[in-house]
């Protein structure tokens, strides 16, 4: 798989979706969509400025709806973080593939979802967010211990040091995204998607299969 | 060098100074050193909550003399994380020892900081600030560029690609540390520092010694 074509299979399914104006929605069917859709637009703000009350306006639904189905402004962020990073949907055929080339694929998925920008924002907003507010940090720290670390350790076979080679991984896409897209830093926030996602690929494959031997002893 | 004996040069000299309160120097010698003091303290809450009245306040000297000696807020932010971080103090060694353990070293000097719970704050305080405030992303743009873009590139040889790769090495530190010290992800926050200087070491000595030949043809 090329980068290109890894990007393309991540980018969202169905961009204009994402336009809608909250309120307009014609039946109920959808009403967890439309909920999701209004929650991405005002999480883009950032954690904090978001409340359950503006988000069931701007769906048009009514806040006791929100709460029914996630449980409540976390539940709600997580679900938005779900939805904009399909972790499972991603790193699937990621993980498949092998380690051989794990470093690089996992670096095009994951800055394949920077460039989306409807599946940005709520990235973005969690590690805004995640810097000053007690209760992102905790979606954060979960997100990272559920999603990638129990994810990828397995993947990477396993043993004492996974959890950690695997977390160092992501902090280095974490470090990248920011300088790249969030403190716009150049020439990194310049340089052509390929000259980034191939050298930090490489970098973050060297923690994920560089300490196999070592971990297995 | 060890990492150990690069942390301990590198720590704060006199770490009991920073607990002087403001408003009690005893001379005019040093009122530079507490506005510093003061403004260290004070944006440890964020750039856009620190003012320059408030600092002022805190060292018990007229705002106009930070005026003076700063040009205001944004230089008064700089001239805290110069004293923070002493790019050239700092750096200079690790750059001079030659690029066979430059990564390593530099990883020791830039945890260095975080460990240190004087010239930590505002270091972090610039990290979470610039995620969402212009003029502190401002400050944070050209940090880098002078002091760690323009001081690392030439060390690894300079060339087309250096800029690049100096800034990719720093993004990697910039994760780490946001990772480690203020999204506190375990096991990333409570794995002994040698466990994160050493691995993150070895990735950005990659970045920085990896593509020299390259970089030089």
């Amino acid at each position: 798989m090329t980068v290109t074509s890894i990007l393309n299979a991540m980018s969202s399914p169905d961009p204009g979706s994402a336009r809608r104006r909250g309120g307009r929605r014609g039946g109920t069917a959808d009403t967890r969509g439309d909920i999701l859709r209004a929650a991405r637009e005002q999480f883009a703000a950032g954690y904090e400025a978001t409340s359950v009350r503006a988000v069931a306006r701007g769906a048009g639904v009514d806040p006791s709806l929100i709460v029914q189905f996630f449980g409540g402004k976390e539940g709600l962020f997580k679900a938005v973080l779900d939805d904009a990073i399909r972790p499972a949907e991603g790193m699937t055929p990621v993980l498949a593939g092998g380690t051989g080339e794990i470093g690089p694929q996992l670096a095009a998925y994951f800055f394949g979802i920077w460039e989306d920008p409807v599946r940005r924002p709520p990235f973005q907003a969690m590690l805004v967010s995640a810097a000053s507010n007690a209760a992102a940090a905790e979606v954060l720290r979960e997100f990272v211990r559920d999603e990638v670390i129990a994810r990828l350790s397995v993947a990477v076979g396993g043993g004492a040091g996974s959890e950690l080679r695997a977390e160092l991984a992501g902090s280095h896409l974490i470090g990248a995204a920011l300088v790249r897209y969030v403190y716009r830093i150049p020439p990194l926030c310049d340089a052509p998607l390929e000259d980034v996602v191939g050298p930090v690929g490489r970098a973050i494959q060297g923690y994920l299969t560089g300490g196999v031997a070592a971990a297995e002893r």
